[in-house]
C-alpha cells in the first residue's frame, strides 16, 4: 500500500494509509506529521484509528493537487524512518 | 452542532465536529481524546484537518453502538472544558 489518487467530493488528492501496532503508536505518527505540518504550513487531513493512520494531502487554495503535495507526501514517508 | 447518529459501511456510529482556530488546537484536542480513549481501552476514529477534529465512536466488536459508546462520547465533551 502506497499513495494513491483519490477523488474526495470531487478534488483529488493524494492518500495512504500507514500500519502501526496499536493505538499508541498511531497517534504518535499523527503527531510527527502535524509537526511536518506546522513547520511547513501545509496541513493535511489524519485520520487516526487503531493501528493505522490515513494521511490525505491536497491543496485546499486549487481545490486539487500541487506540486508541494507530491513533496509532503515524500516528507510524510520520511518521518517513518525517524 | 451535537452528536449525530449515522450510518458508515452498514455500522451505526456516534460522530462529532469539533471547531477550533487552528490546526495545532485541533492536533491539542486530537491528543486529549487519544488519551482518554487509552485510558479507557476504546479507541475511537478522530479525523484531525485544519480548525476541526472529527470524533467517531462505535464498538467493533459488536459492529455498532453500545452503552459504553455515549459514555465515551459524553467524555470526550468534558475535554472540551479542560
Amino acid at each position: 500500500p502506497d499513495w494513491e489518487l483519490a477523488l474526495v467530493d470531487g478534488i483529488k488528492v493524494l492518500r495512504r494509509v500507514y500500519k502501526f501496532k496499536n493505538f499508541a503508536e498511531a497517534l504518535s505518527f499523527t503527531n510527527k506529521v502535524g509537526a511536518l505540518a506546522e513547520e511547513q504550513g501545509h496541513h493535511p487531513a489524519l485520520l487516526t484509528e487503531w493501528g493505522k493512520v490515513t494521511v490525505t494531502w491536497w491543496t485546499h487554495a486549487i481545490g486539487g493537487l500541487h506540486k508541494n503535495d507530491f513533496i509532503m507526501a515524500a516528507k510524510t514517508d520520511k518521518l517513518l524512518e525517524s
